[in-house]
């Protein structure tokens, strides 16, 4: 994996100040996880809120922490001033999710000027160990203007 | 566009039921808007709980919405005894989704024995007409087994 | 619909000219089929050169004339001076494609100053009437260019 | 990783035998790289007849190896009697593919009784090194009936 350098040395910052603003991740009780140059991850602790007819987390819910994570690590990358939008992604859904909390790990594939292509994966922390449950790939787009 | 004939006359009152027992879209503040054989609303009335960080809508709850009504638009043509997966799908972000109020459209393009791929539009209704958000692709899967 | 205005009165030429230069185009046998601003129709007939392992034509030339299908739609609607990429694609394969020879129609969606979201359906002319065989999703950027 | 355990030990064979039908991969010029349980790669040398208006490798001809490589890395997990189809696909182009020869790779990310979820990837082998060109998703289906 390429090693990436930000642009904007205060990156961690701006992605905290983001988030904060994020009212529907606040909605779903999501938290960042980790944040490091190309890559960042995204915590969603099970509540019965998140779930679908049959009980397991709404695909909604796990693809909006895959997406954020996208963001965000492209955001790592930004240049100042510049912000993050979600062009398009697709996910596939692997195996159902329980009630083991989720974490969302997004990875930087191609940085670019103005288009981002970044792989999210999202994991459940269950009983046996992580189980994979969704695989994606997402575009970010930079745009200019603060957040 | 073809007439879909329902497997079971009760489609209805099984997507109605269905839908009570999704504790992730009522979170959301999400309903149904219209059923028929093939064909799915789902309405997500505005909330400042929705909101990114640049105020507009989540994609994920965009997403949520349209997923939701893709899984019940192929639920009005599965066998009785039959509920429905999302296997993956595919979103592109046209424009922003402000305080408009929103109607997630679902129509199945390819039913199937398994499988059945399914076109789902958001459009936000803004006071100068229906603006369209998102454009999408669901593959949804026919699973044995009540709700 | 949307009606689209080309900005560049001279956008059947570029995109006559530019298919010209299409060696793979040439190769599959692929032809122009219709023109019209934001909308564009490539045919692909039948050749056994094209089949996959059960006989039907592979996957990948049918996706190679919906994506240059999408791409060209997109082209009627750019400025003098600019071309276009494809960014990504997804294709939903909806039924095997026999000898009856393909019709890929791309409608622009979405027109962009950069991005641009496209409709991509592949329809195969069989004896029983127009069968629908793909439908897909394209994103195409406008770069910086002569072709 | 997970190691996956082929349940037909006839699967190299069967490949083989498999890629030696498909006419359309033999009009590109493509060769099987190798093959592993779960991982499968193909090559495709460059010729001047795979390129687009821009003289790179034509898109459709980069997802064709890819969706080839992704369809028998599934089948190398197939029960005895069981082919593959491709249901559906999304590709993201990183970069313009130049004149080094591609190499698709695939790995089967979730096997499954009746889908398969694959990564597919393909790299440029240019004088550089090798140049990520393709990152794609997969979705193969295993289907009753010898090939």
């Amino acid at each position: 994996m390429a090693t990436f350098e930000p642009r904007d040395p205060n990156y961690r910052a701006r992605i905290e100040q983001s988030f904060a603003r994020q009212a529907f991740l606040r909605l779903l009780g999501s938290t960042v996880h980790h944040i490091e140059p190309g890559r960042v991850q995204i915590a969603l602790p099970y509540k019965p809120e998140l779930a679908q007819h049959h009980g397991y987390v709404n695909a909604g819910a796990q693809t909006s922490i895959a997406d954020v994570a996208a963001g965000y690590a492209a955001m790592t990358l930004a240049a100042p001033g510049y912000s993050v939008l979600t062009t398009e992604y697709k996910m596939n859904f692997l195996r159902p999710a329980g009630q083991g909390g989720l974490i969302a790990t997004a990875q930087v594939i191609k940085p670019g000027r103005t288009l981002n292509v970044v792989h999210a994966d999202v994991h459940e922390q269950s009983a046996a160990g992580d189980v994979h449950v969704v695989t994606g790939l997402v575009t970010i787009m930079f745009v200019e203007g603060s957040e």
